[in-house]
Order: structure tokens, then C-alpha cells, then sequence
């Protein structure tokens, strides 16, 4: 398996034509797969079949194009022949024996057309690509390569071939090959000539329609590099119709041809990052002639490879892309010969950023290694008493302590309490194995004040640890509480409480009411550290994700946040701006907390009579610029400690506020089924902080819309407006049909309407003003409602 | 129970004010309820509060409108005392004892705020409604009904509190009351004033956005009576989000509000049809005077209740909705009383054609009576033999078999056979209990030709029924053969071979597969009965029948086809020339067979080598003009027995081929999770007829597309379009943005392009044209691939 230590695996692939030409030399075809490998290529991908296979089955199948081509009874019963009983003869297949099939990655037969609008051609060609399978199932292959799909609006049926093999094809890896875009969209005003691909079956009764073929694996010169967004999105959708048809099986996996030349700007190709490439498809005419005429990649090839290549092995079955080199010994270059290929896209793997920041010590990225994309279940840390481990984990982290310390600092410094001679008392409201003690005694010894620390457990087992501290470190500095700090009584009052209860939404373990135990204890002027947090949330696409949440095959297991670190994942959202701001930004605050909160209604004891000021609900309105499926929401928080000391996890400010925080991955709320979200829609996300007396949870909730043509009469009319809200987004309006007036104005049916009336008048005018046509906006999808009533994932007060 | 033999249940609704008046002028308020019902209505509507409940709950939970409204720390801490143990006090609610609540339709109170805008009063709505909720379940009362939403912008919040009661009170049934359409959108111009509605919470930390209240019971006059088919979407679109948040929950119901007047064409409003009404809310204002000054319902109105009426009661949780009048003693109408709105609509059902029809005996209504709705497996008569019951039930047909014996007839008749002296060979095959050879012998008797009939039959039980029939009515002029149709030999070729092996989908039960076995002995120019027959689709909504399929609770279920006598269903796809004539029809052909089939390589037994010829595929384009979701599809047949005679169950056909045949229910293949439809979308579906050598099967899949605006320049080139098929269809294109130009224009990274060249001239001129703007269309949602690999129903070969 790959790995960041094994570097990138680099494959090469041999065509036809290479062994056509070596078997007319030589008779021993196995050499050149020998070959290959001795040129210290990692692997080797081979088509299964030769032209004499695709020769035999064009004139059982195809139609020839003739005009003569009068119907062969005996060609037909040699095709239905095969049908029945489909095999291969010798010299048709590439590959004989088991060892020399052994790692190969086998390409299926590239001239099959499974999505071909002549209803033969397509349903021969699944006999066929069943057969091929078969044979490569005998083979012990374990990947195979299956041809691109051609016809947009043919997906279904291609789709439905490939999920009909997954299930007769078990344990084998099935890999689409699909370019980055379609490069035949550019051959604009090309005089268009039929091709050998243009199949139409032998079969007379039914008729056909021509296809077009994007599937040349054979260098070429492209006649213009422009890529809008709609051709860029085009074989993505494909892929995404593909994959949904087959049930995201974990099986199907993507081999990108990169032949296509990129945009330097990623923007539109992040979706890439969250999907599962398995392959990466490099031709020699990809590359360009450096100023010495080696061969080396645009910018944008480059930026994208090493994007994909991101992707951490942590799962047996999620390798990092191979990438497959073809045409390297056709001489396309004049420097480097074929070994220069395969050097710059080793070359270009180990200069990565990415790979070096994960070697680096210190950063996230080399914590996190091993934890991308996986599921963890969020801490409980109120119900479940944390193990040493946990804490130790935690307290590696060289930024948040340090940030505590600071706010600590801060607030010490401060005049009314730096001031005075009066002893300051400093509460720790859970201690832990005394890390934030630690820091408050050196906050205090750098102020170098009056001031106790009093700290408060509830863990029986760390407060061992606190015991041991205090008296070997601490002594009488610090006085020890065991118990919790919603019920437990404290000596004297507290100038300052502390507490590190925050979870990676903010409240999410429960820090919100924890501290409303604790405000019992805190001076009227007192201040509580961290002083606000806030809840952010993304709408995010991750196929693995999604298959990670349903491999527990457990239906509630897509209905409880995990904390994740994300790593195959694309953000759906855009700017701000890039709507004219009718939504909000590409990540968005749900809700905030302040301590300490002085308006709450409190009870003999001095605790909140209800939970009911923590609730919290959100809706977000998110612009939705490139077409991607939605498999959950990204959580983040942020928090105030101190004045202007804080801690983040929020993707654009984390840096800027505590960079190489370790503590805190994001939060991750899934689907249970993906939502399809198309360019330039809007995601309307509603989000909840539930609570009843025992429990606390979240529900969560999605709605899209997008912008259409409409009747101009249907507008909202002026001083009825009543589906307009705050935020002025547009998806507020009613869901209005772009559609011809609607047959029901000539059958108004009141009897107190007469023509002549004013009324009548203002009706007429209504109707003159249909025929007029305007934007709106409807509704498009919704998600489930997810975690009703806690169902899935409550957290025990 | 409601049923055709009890007519239309009749409720009367008391409003709050009748039980103040009554309260003070007697203290005995069970009386009005008796004496409602002693004036003959069927059962009682009463609220469950008074407004003694809504004046405390307002003074605790909704800041006053006056400015000076300073915080009231007294009124705040009685609130959260309700908050932590809601309770009601004598006085502010209706009924008190189980008695006066038996049988009883509760109204729960109109004023909740369950989706406002201020964050507090929605929360304290929600446990208002659950504290009278415990009440009314603590009544025993079975039915409530809930206020309607406000907003459609808050519609998650109201879904949201709604999944959770159901969830909280179990076995009650839950009404959401919904007015047809949104009166308040017709006040245009009128200055909006702030009501009572308009609520803040007290609590000053969140701030509150006004609602607009849609929920006045009281009579009113509506200032226009123009409603647009964005008005009439909108709360469909509202309810549709409700009960796709609560999960398609079956104990929630729908209480339509028809105050607003309705159109007297139906169209838009068919969609109701498919939605679970349990009440129609009938305000006194909504009846006009009828000459004499009797109160009577204008036409719209009229229809559209006899329309919702004709819901079959087979269940006992699907009632026949219950007619709720109000107002009817205010005197609003000058003649007939409070007595005249019952008495008429008890008339408007009883003269109902629907009630009519089912009551006529020989109508499809009336021999379907019990099956509306219900699922049934469909037959398997190849691997399974029917039951005698079977048999005798299709026997009954009266249409079905004149039609056979007319095409027999007409084929007898024909030239080449009526004009020769040879005897005339007529082969039943599948002869059942023999209807088939009876009405041959008819028809040979009517000819007067020289016939003799072959009987072939493989139900050994049937059989027997044959030989008797034999033995004491045919006797020498019809042979008997047992065995496969297969398999069988056969003494003679036939000229003519008569089969009944249609389903309700034309080649579902293996008509095809049966009659290629029995191809081998039809004489060279001999003739099949039927000689084709056709399969037909259209796109349904029907949550009745999704819930049906969700029932069993096995995944599986909602993958197999079911025959179905549809009731409670949609067709959602429009006429042909609704959208230009890109779609096709509303019903859709999907494919044909013919026999005999004379294309067909056989082997030496006369059998064909493969079942490949018997493989279909189609894909379909419906355009659909109102916004819904879609459930699953409606299979119909046609078939062609001979010439001009067939029969058909294509709704738009049918009476025109086989007026009053009985044989077929329709089929319905279901959706496993619903599709949103937007109003002037396109859908695409994908059939297949699948085969191997054992099984046959179909599977489904669909997509969804819809017009948006997008760049010019986005629009495929001319001499490029890969993505066109021959229906010319316009979700063929690639999906688009409506965005500003893309970014990545400028970013073009292509070494070969330099400014001079002609492409990078072309490549300028196109950007510019990417400022304007035009219409293309996006995909919008796909659904599952269903049934893949025959996985829940295959039919045995």
C-alpha cells in the first residue's frame, strides 16, 4: 500500500499497439510486461483485449457502413451464438497465464460502447464487457479500467451496466475512466466525420443514433484550451450520475485522464478532492517542453495532481491515486528519453507542500496523520469520566494552554483587579489533570499579584493526578474541590472562573450549562474565561465521508455529529460576493454563548430554572456556486478567552487566531442521503440546539432552491410580502413556475366580479402583464429531518 | 366509519365566543356540544382553550406592545415556573371531563406561533402546544388540528415541532389546518397593520421579525379572487414540507381551509387529490346565495370537495374527509337556517357522479370497490398455477372476451382464410378454464368455416376443469393438450394462435418468452391474437401509496412493481404542447412486442437461441407543470388483438378501445425516496426489460431537470452538440451556472496561446460574449437505481 513514505506509485501503460508490434518481433509477449517493470515502474496497466477481438465482435455486432450491409443469417447466429455462450478465442486476449497477470491493472476494452443509443450496440457491449470481466476475474486482476461513458444523456444506461457488474463482479475494483473535461466541446466548427465508433448494431429492427467518442487514448492536439465552468462540470456530473446509480459502491472509483490541459486556478475543481480517484491518467502530450526541452507539467496539471494526492492511505481500499504515464516511449519530447517522465512526477510528489508539512513536526498535518477522514464519536466529558490517555492527548497542544495562559494574563492585568491589594480568587471549574492550574499559577507569578486558585474535578481518577500535583508542585497555592461544579458548594467566590469545556461546535459538551452551574460562584463582576463561543457550519461534499457514515450499516449512525479531520472534502459554499450577497459568507455562524449571562432566571440555589435560554436555532442561507452533492455539514467554533485572546478552529481565521492548535477537529453532521445541489443554487440550512430536562441534541435540516424564469405578474405583490425575512434572501419567496399564464386566470369562478367593475379592470391588466417574463426562484429538494427528538445522539446533563 | 353506504360526515365548528356566550348565559357548557349533535351533525369541532389560556400566555411569554415595555422580572420568573411544569387553570380550557370530549375534533389553539420569527415565542408555542396536547390526550380525543403555518421561510421550524409531538403523543392523529391558498397575498396595496399576531418575545435579548397571520377563522371578504398558480403552490409547498420533515408520518393529516374561492378548472389543484385530507374546513362565507337566497357552494368549490370525496375508506386510518362548517348560525345567508349548509352538503355528495358510479353496478368503480389503492403482487402465471377463484374472477369480464371473440372473428373472416375450403387450424395457447375456446367456437359458428380448435393449457388443475368442458360442451371440436407451450408438440401447424398472457404492463407475466415457445407451430403466414401490444408510462404522486410500500418495513418492498387500482394518485406530467413540444405526452409509450416476430434466430427446436431480442429499454421525457413529488410510476397496456380491435387500460384510451373492462389494475412501480418535482421541470425515466437465461426483470431510475439562466456563451457550439438525442429534448445539454463569467477565463494556463494568434482573438470575442445572459437548463435530482439485477422481482423464465 502507498503510503507518505512509500512515495507516489507511478504505473505505465502499454497499448495494444506495443503489444501488437513486439508480438510480430517476438512471440514472447511476456517481456514486455518484464520490461516495463525493470524500468522501475511501480505498475503496469494493460488493455485485456487485442484489435482481433474487437474486429471478430464488430462484425458479429456492428453494422458495417456500407450501405449494402444486407442482413448475414450466418453472422447472426455466430453473434447470437456467442450471446449464449460468450468466450474468447486465442489471440484476442492479451494475457495468458496468472503470473503474467500478477498486479496488473487491467484496461478494459476501450471501444465498448455501454451507453450507445442503438439499443444492440449497447446491450452486446455489456456481454462483452461481462466476458472481459470474467476474464479478468480468472485472471486474479484486482482493478480494472472501465471506458468512459459517452453520452450525457445515456448515463442511466451506462450507469446501470456498471452497477449490474459490481454485483455479479465481487471483490474485483472497478475504475471509470473519465477525462477532466470533454475535450470534444472544443472541436467547434470542426467539419464533424463519422468514426469507427459511430456503431450501429447488425440487428435491422431497431434503429440507431450516432454517438460521439471521447475516449482517444492516443495523443492529440487539442484546437483550443478553453474550459468554461459548463464543460468542466459536465463529466463531473457524469461521474456523479454514475456513482449515485451505483449506490456509491465502495468499489467504484474514478481514474482521471488529465489529457484535458487545466486551469492554474483550482476554484471549479476542488470537487475532485472529494471524490475517490484511484488513478490518475497523464499522456506524454500533457506534458510541455521545459526551456531544455525535458518534458514537465503546466502549472495547473501540477497544482491538481498534487491536490489529489493529498489524500491520506489510511484504509486499505482508499489508496493515493496511481498515476498511469502512456506515450512516455513515443519520443514526443527531446530531452529525457521515456525515464524523464517518470522522474518529474516523482520529483513533483516529493516537493509537494503537502507531504513535506506532513513530515514536519508541530504541524496539524502531522498530528492528524492517520485521523483524515475518520469518524471519531464527540467526547462526553459531563457523562463519561475521561481516561489519562485522553488528557494526555490533549495536553500536547503547544497553543491552546499557552492562549489560556495569556488570557489569564490579560485579565489579571486588568485595572480593577491589578489594582488592588485584595486577594484575587481564581476558580478552575474542571481541572483535569491540572494543566490550566499549572498555567494560572504562572499567569499569576508573571502579574506577580495576590491571587488562589481553587480547583474543582469531578473525575475521581484525575483527581488523583490533582492530589499528586498539589503536593509535590502546587502546595498551598492551590486548594483542591472534588465534585461538580453544578452543585457543589466553594469556600468563597470567585473574581475569575476558568474552564476548558468547549467541544469542536462550541457547546457541544455541554460547556453552556456546565457554566450555569458554576456562575453560582462567580462575583457579580466577575469573569469567566473563556468569556463567548460561537458555532460556525459549511455545507460539505465527501463521497468517503458518506460511505464512511453508512459502512456501520446502522440507520442511525447518519443521524449523530463525529469529529473529523477533514481531508477528502470540498466545501460547497462560495464567497460572499460571488451572489451580489444575497446569502451569507462560505462558512457561517449558527449561534454564540456569552459568560457570564446575567438575565437568566434563577432558582433557591442560584441555578437556571430551566434550560430553556440554551436553546438555540439557526437558518443560513449558502450560495452554492459549482454543482456538488451535499453529504453533511462542517461544525466549527470559535471562542473569546480574553479581551482579544482567543482560540478557532474556523477554517479562514484559525491561523490568525491560534495557528497549530492540535485540540479541536472540526465536527462533522451527516445525510442520510446525499442532496443534489446545481450550479448557482442556494442551500437554506436550519440547525437547532435542543433541550429538555435531561438531554441536550441537535436536529439539523436542508432546503435548496434556484434561480429561474418566471411570469412577471407573479412577483410577490408589493404590501403583502409575507414570506420576506431578515436576511433578504431570495429563497424567502414562494416557489413560482416559469411556465405560460396559467390556465386558471380565464376560469376565475366569483360570482361577485362583473365586467366594468374596478376590480375586473385591475384583473384584466394582471393578465396583459403575464406574458411578461422575469427571474424568480423555486425550490428544488430538501434533506430529512435529521436526529429528531435526540433520537440518535442526546448528551446526558 | 365513513363509507359510500354512510355518507359524508358533517362536523360543526364551535368557536371560543360560543362558549363564552353560552358560559355566561348558563353555566352548563356540555350542552352546547349535545346540541350541536342533536342537530344532526356527525361530530364536533371545538377549541381546546379559551381565551382566558391566550391572555395568560401572552402576558408571560409576549413582550406588550407598548415601548415602555421594561422587563418584569415577577412576570419572567411565572413563566419559566410554566416552563419547567406547563399546567392550564380552571377556566382556560373547553371540556373538562371525558364525557363532553368523546368523539370530539380538538382544535388546538389558532394563536401558537409555532414558526415566528422570535426564537422565544416559537419556543414557548412549542410547549404550549405539548401542554395542550397532554391535555387532549389525557381527554382521550383522538383527532386535533393544528394552527397553519405562517411563514414560509420558518416552514423547518414549524415541521420541526410538529415531528417532535407526533413523536411525543403517540396514537393521536395530528390535522394541520391549511388554507387552499394564501389569502393575505390578495390584500395588495392595502396598508398592512400590525395584529395581535405580531408577537415579541418578552425575553430582550432576541430580537423578532413580524409574521403575518393567514389563520382567521372568522368570516371575512376577500377584497380579490385572483389566485395565481404561484399562490395556489404555496401551500402545497408548505404542507409538502411538513410532511417531509415528519418523515411521511401516517398520523398526520391535512385539515384544507377552503375559505379562499377556488377556480372552477381543477388543474393545479389535482394535486390534493394525492395528499391525505381528513377535513375540509367549510366557512359559512364560502357558500353564495343561490337565487331563492339559499346557500349554496360556488362551482370551484363544488367540484373540488366531490373530487377530495371520492377517497375510498379501506382503512380505518384513511377516512373519507369529514366536512367541517362554521359560521352557520350567524345568519350570513338570509334563508334556510343553520340547517341549509348541512342539508346541502349532504346533497353535494349524495348526487356526486363518483358516489353514483361505484353504486352502479357493471362500472369498473363498482367492481373495484375495496381495492382502491391496495397493493397486490402481480401474478405469475408461467411459474405459479392460478387458483380457480383466479380464473373465475377475470371470467366475469364483460368486455375483455367479446373483444377476443370479435378479433377472432375478424381474422376468420379475412380473405385468405374465409375464402379457402381447408380447415381452418385455431391453437389456444394458456387456455385456462377455457373462456377463450368458447368464444373461438362462437366465433367459428358465426363464420360458418371449417375450424377446429387446439387447446393448450399447464395448469394441471385447470385441466381438469378443460376436460370436463370438453366432455359436456365442445366435444370433438376442440383437442386438448397438456404441456408447456414450450415444450408441447403440437399435431399440426396452426393458422391462428390465441393467447391471453397479458399483464398490466403488456409483457409483465412473459408473453413474449411464452409466444416465441409457441412460434414453432404457426404456419409461415399465420397470425397471433394479439398481434402487439405496447407498455406505457406516467410519473405519479401519491403518499398514500408511498406509505403503503413503507409499511412492510423490508427495504425491498419499494423495489418490485404492484398492481394497483389507483385512487389516490396524481399524474404529474402535463400535456405534450404545455412546454413547446420538447417533452413527450403525459402518458408515454415505453416499448412494443409484435408476434409473430419473424427476425429471430431459432435453434433446432424452432426455440430462439437467446432471449436477447426480448430486452427493452426506453427512456422517457415529461414535462411537469405544477410543483410535486413524485412516488413512483403508473404502468399501463395497450395491445392490438386484431386489425382495429384491442384493449387498453391507457387512461386517455381506454374508454375508447375497452370501454368498461375490468381485467387489469394498473401497475405501479414505486419510488424508494421521494422526488421533488419544481413547477416546469423536466423528467427523464429510464425503464429497462432485462434478461437472463432464467429471470426477467425491469429496472427503473429517473432525473430531474429545469430551465435556469445562464452565459450565452455557454450554450453548446454549433457543430459540436454531444449531447443531443433524438427527441431533441432539452435536458440533453449539460448542466450550466447562471453566474458571472467564470473566474477561471482569465486563468487560462496554455503555453501555446500568445496574443496575435487567431485563436486567442476568438478566444477574447467569446468572453465577451459571456455577459449575456439566456436560458439553459441544470439537473436538478436523481433517484435511486431500483431493482438493480432483478434484486427484489425477477419473474421466472
Amino acid at each position: 500500500m502507498a503510503s507518505w513514505e512509500n512515495p507516489v506509485s507511478v504505473a505505465t501503460f502499454l497499448s495494444s499497439n506495443d503489444f501488437e508490434k513486439r508480438s510480430k518481433a517476438d512471440s514472447q509477449d511476456t517481456s514486455l510486461i518484464d520490461d516495463a517493470r525493470s524500468r522501475t515502474y511501480d505498475a503496469v496497466c494493460i488493455p485485456l483485449t487485442t484489435s482481433r477481438w474487437r474486429d471478430r465482435w464488430r462484425e458479429m455486432c456492428v453494422m458495417s457502413s456500407e450501405p449494402d450491409g444486407e442482413r448475414n443469417e450466418s453472422v447472426e447466429l455466430r453473434a447470437e451464438a456467442w450471446r449464449a455462450n460468450p468466450v474468447f478465442e486465442m489471440g484476442e486476449v492479451t494475457i495468458t497465464s496468472l503470473e503474467e497477470a500478477e498486479g496488473v491493472i487491467g484496461m478494459i476494452s476501450d471501444w465498448l460502447e455501454l451507453d450507445a443509443f442503438d439499443n444492440w450496440v449497447g446491450h452486446d457491449s455489456e456481454i462483452a464487457l461481462q466476458q472481459e470481466l470474467s476474464y479478468a476475474s480468472y485472471l486474479d486482476i484486482q482493478t480494472v479500467i472501465l471506458p468512459p461513458p459517452s453520452n450525457r444523456s445515456q448515463i442511466a444506461a451506462y450507469g446501470r451496466v456498471v452497477n449490474a457488474c459490481l454485483a455479479r463482479t465481487p471483490y474485483m475494483q472497478f475504475s471509470i475512466r473519465l477525462p477532466i473535461y470533454n475535450p470534444s466541446i472544443f472541436q467547434a466548427n470542426s467539419c464533424r466525420t463519422p468514426t469507427q465508433h459511430e456503431s450501429t448494431s447488425l440487428h435491422p429492427s431497431i434503429s440507431s443514433a450516432p454517438t460521439t467518442p471521447i475516449r482517444s487514448l492516443e495523443p492529440r492536439t487539442v484546437s483550443s484550451t478553453r474550459a468554461s465552468e459548463a464543460e468542466l462540470n459536465a463529466t463531473w456530473e457524469m461521474w456523479d450520475a454514475i456513482r449515485s446509480i451505483c449506490a456509491y459502491n465502495p468499489r467504484l472509483t474514478l481514474t482521471l485522464d488529465l489529457m484535458p490541459p487545466l486551469p492554474s486556478v483550482l476554484g471549479v475543481l476542488n470537487r475532485w478532492a472529494a471524490e475517490p480517484i484511484r488513478h490518475l491518467f497523464v499522456p506524454a502530450s500533457t506534458f510541455i517542453a521545459n526551456a531544455k526541452g525535458y518534458p514537465v507539467l503546466p502549472k495547473g496539471s501540477q497544482s491538481f495532481i498534487r491536490d489529489v494526492m493529498k489524500v491520506w492511505p489510511y484504509r486499505a481500499l482508499l489508496h493515493r491515486p496511481v498515476v498511469i504515464l502512456s506515450g512516455t516511449t513515443t519520443g514526443l519530447h527531446t530531452k529525457g528519453g521515456e525515464a524523464a517522465y517518470l522522474q518529474y512526477v516523482r520529483h513533483l510528489d516529493k516537493t509537494s507542500p503537502a507531504v513535506i508539512q506532513a513530515k514536519t513536526a508541530g504541524t496539524v498535518e502531522h498530528f492528524a496523520r492517520g485521523y483524515q477522514d475518520y469518524l471519531q464519536a464527540p467526547l462526553q466529558p459531563l457523562m463519561d469520566n475521561l481516561q489519562g490517555i485522553t488528557y494526555q492527548t490533549f495536553e500536547q497542544d503547544p497553543v491552546k494552554y499557552q492562549k489560556y495562559e495569556e488570557a489569564i494574563y490579560a485579565a489579571l492585568s486588568e485595572p480593577p483587579r491589578s489594582d488592588r491589594s485584595d486577594k484575587i480568587i481564581i476558580c478552575v471549574a474542571g481541572a483535569g489533570r491540572g494543566p490550566l492550574v499549572a498555567r494560572c499559577l504562572s499567569a499569576i507569578a508573571r502579574v506577580k499579584c495576590n491571587a488562589f486558585v481553587y480547583a474543582i474535578e469531578k473525575n475521581p481518577s484525575a483527581y488523583i493526578t490533582l492530589q499528586r500535583r498539589q503536593a509535590s508542585e502546587w502546595k498551598e497555592n492551590v486548594h483542591l474541590l472534588f465534585g461538580d461544579m453544578r452543585s457543589l458548594s466553594v469556600p468563597e467566590p470567585a473574581d475569575i472562573i476558568v474552564s476548558e469545556l468547549l467541544g469542536s461546535f462550541g457547546d457541544n459538551e455541554l460547556s453552556p450549562e456546565c457554566l450555569d452551574g458554576a456562575m453560582r460562584f462567580l462575583k457579580p463582576n466577575g469573569i469567566s474565561i473563556p468569556s463567548s463561543y460561537s458555532a460556525h457550519m459549511a455545507p460539505l461534499s465527501s463521497s468517503k465521508l458518506y460511505n464512511e457514515v453508512r459502512a456501520g450499516k446502522d440507520e442511525k449512525a447518519s443521524e449523530t455529529p463525529y469529529v473529523v479531520m477533514f481531508q477528502a472534502v470540498n466545501i460547497l459554499s462560495g464567497q460572499e460576493d460571488d451572489d451580489g450577497g444575497r446569502c451569507g459568507p462560505q462558512i457561517q455562524e449558527c449561534w454564540e454563548f456569552e459568560h457570564p449571562r446575567r438575565d437568566v432566571m434563577l432558582d433557591d440555589r442560584g441555578l437556571p430554572v430551566t434550560n430553556s435560554h440554551n436553546v438555540r436555532s439557526a437558518k443560513l442561507s449558502f450560495h452554492i456556486p459549482h454543482a456538488g452533492v451535499l453529504h453533511g455539514l462542517a461544525g466549527y467554533f470559535e471562542a473569546v478567552l480574553y479581551g482579544d485572546i482567543g482560540l478557532s478552529i474556523h477554517p479562514h481565521r484559525k491561523d490568525h487566531i491560534s495557528k497549530d492548535m492540535l485540540s479541536w477537529f472540526p465536527l462533522f453532521f451527516p445525510l442520510k442521503e446525499p442532496l443534489y445541489l446545481p450550479s448557482n443554487s442556494e442551500l437554506q440550512v436550519f440547525v437547532w440546539r435542543l433541550t429538555n430536562q435531561r438531554q441536550v441534541w441537535y436536529e439539523w435540516h436542508a432546503e435548496s432552491f434556484l434561480p429561474v424564469l418566471r411570469p412577471l405578474a407573479e412577483t410577490p405583490k408589493a404590501g403583502s410580502l409575507p414570506m420576506v425575512d431578515g436576511r433578504g434572501s431570495f429563497a424567502t419567496a414562494t416557489s413560482t413556475p416559469f411556465a405560460p399564464p396559467s390556465p386558471l386566470v380565464d376560469a376565475i369562478d366569483n360570482p361577485f366580479l362583473v365586467p366594468g367593475d374596478q376590480l375586473f379592470k385591475e384583473a384584466a391588466k394582471r393578465e396583459e402583464e403575464d406574458s411578461k417574463i422575469e427571474a424568480g426562484v423555486v425550490k428544488i429538494g430538501q434533506t430529512s429531518l435529521h436526529n429528531p427528538g435526540g433520537r440518535s445522539s442526546w448528551i446526558g446533563l
